[in-house]
């Protein structure tokens, strides 16, 4: 887990993750702080006090970590908003208009999985589709902001996020996009939690997706028409953001939808994927 | 709280809700079976273990059940589905087609409040509207079922469900309806989960709802275009339904879009509404 930065991460089998704190490689147990990494943590600095804890030595490391699987970095959330069509490139290659305002739609929250876990195809599903998102974790709530300005201070944090999407779903079949997005496994997460303190401007990370090893996506979040701080802002407007809830920011061109000739995962797929100084996660696509 | 039906029900402030069956107007705390009425709850037969405890009298009466608030009946479910457009007369009077399949939209899962809360319009909202909805929460986990004649064996029990919408967020403001469904206050639910057992059938169920004192809603569940046990099925074609979540069915014609000079909810307006078999609510409403 070298080539990972650090944050935090939950490691063990589905439902029994165990919240850790990784630092330069060692993964620090953080089950004396917390039984999860879930709103009420975030909320209560959590972050802040784990890395207290483990600057101060009081923290056990997990042993054989690596040898455990690695879940998504934070518990399930209340609620995954998405925004749609929030770079330029990809809603040309949408065929969609540049949305005057940004577009809003949710995924099922237990569509989370860890990022080396399976993507599985829905049964129905011709039209599988990639999207790498800059995923960003809410630390404490959001109501009614007066300004983007107010927004960054109440983020937990950024994580590698994996808008799975099912294209047919999603728009040809009856209107509005959610049945396309929340579909099981359609949201691998991570690896990690990263702190919003160590990422100096969350408008400027490279991120990339490729499948079976050809580069696919390759933007930039400098590229996003509504940047982070707006879209929290904006979101705050309409609904109530609440610790722990994960927006997933939008995704540049190169996806599957957006090629000359469209093309989609099958079972058997490998997706890679990443988000400068959030690491990488990779996926082998199955059959549902 | 006679004149409404036995079923489950959660009494008390805000986050701290005592999960009660009331039968007879009697509320039989629970709380020597479970902390909530949620989704393990409910897949592990809750239902019928709180009923046969009842009947052993091995449940303690609640005392001054009737001075307490009454909240929703099921705790925060992992996911709020919303089927829209499912009855003819409320597709002809937005304006809409009548859909070839379910349009499927979500809620975020903490606009749930109790069926005596009040209900806010949001800061620039100039269009919140009601919608009466037949709400049914998930006891068991539904995935890729067979058959719609599969479906009902899965479901918990019914309740009433007020789908509050606005209808600028929903339709004119950047294309999904998500944006017009997640303002906070805009789930009321209750008073009780009734389980289904006691509905013979849910497709035989009228429904009402008025707006100070002026009715504006009177359907009945048999004119849905598609029926819950088909929602359901459909449902599971593209996600997993799991124990706990709740599906609102879709509403009626009499909607405040609808009316030939529409109108919508303002501070101090006063909502009713009820369905046969699941009891009676009433919104004050207010401003955010």
């Amino acid at each position: 887990m070298t080539d990972q930065p650090s944050g935090l991460a939950r490691l063990g089998e589905p439902g029994a993750e165990i919240p850790v704190l990784v630092q330069d490689g060692v993964a620090y147990d953080l089950r004396s702080l917390t039984s999860d990494v879930d709103g009420a943590f975030l909320a209560g600095g959590g972050i802040d006090r784990a890395r207290a804890a483990a600057a101060a030595g009081e923290l056990p490391v997990l042993e054989d970590a690596d040898a455990l699987r690695v879940g998504a970095p934070i518990a399930t959330p209340g609620k995954i908003v998405c925004i749609g069509l929030n770079y330029s490139d990809h809603a040309a290659e949408s065929g969609l208009a540049i949305p005057a305002e940004p577009v809003v739609f949710m995924k099922d929250p237990t569509t989370i999985v860890g990022p080396f876990d399976p993507v599985l195809v829905p049964r129905a599903s011709t039209k599988t589709d990639w999207e790498v998102e800059l995923g960003v974790v809410v630390g404490t709530e959001m109501r009614y902001l007066d300004s983007p300005a107010d927004a960054l201070a109440h983020v937990a944090g950024y994580v590698l996020s994996h808008d799975v999407s099912e294209r047919e779903f999603q728009l040809e079949r009856g209107g509005q996009w959610d049945k396309g997005k929340s579909c099981e496994t359609f949201n691998p997460l991570g690896t990690r939690l990263v702190p919003a303190d160590a990422i100096a401007d969350p408008q400027a990370l490279g991120m990339r997706l490729s499948v079976n090893g050809a580069l696919r996506q390759d933007g930039s979040s400098a590229d996003m028409i509504f940047p982070v701080a707006h879209v929290l802002w904006y979101l705050s407007q309409f609904m109530v953001l609440r610790p722990g809830d994960l927006v997933n920011t939008g995704t540049p061109a190169g996806v599957g939808l957006g090629m000359a000739t469209p093309e989609y995962l099958r079972d058997g797929d490998v997706v890679e994927l990443s988000i400068d100084g959030l690491g990488s996660a990779r996926q082998d696509v199955g059959q549902a």
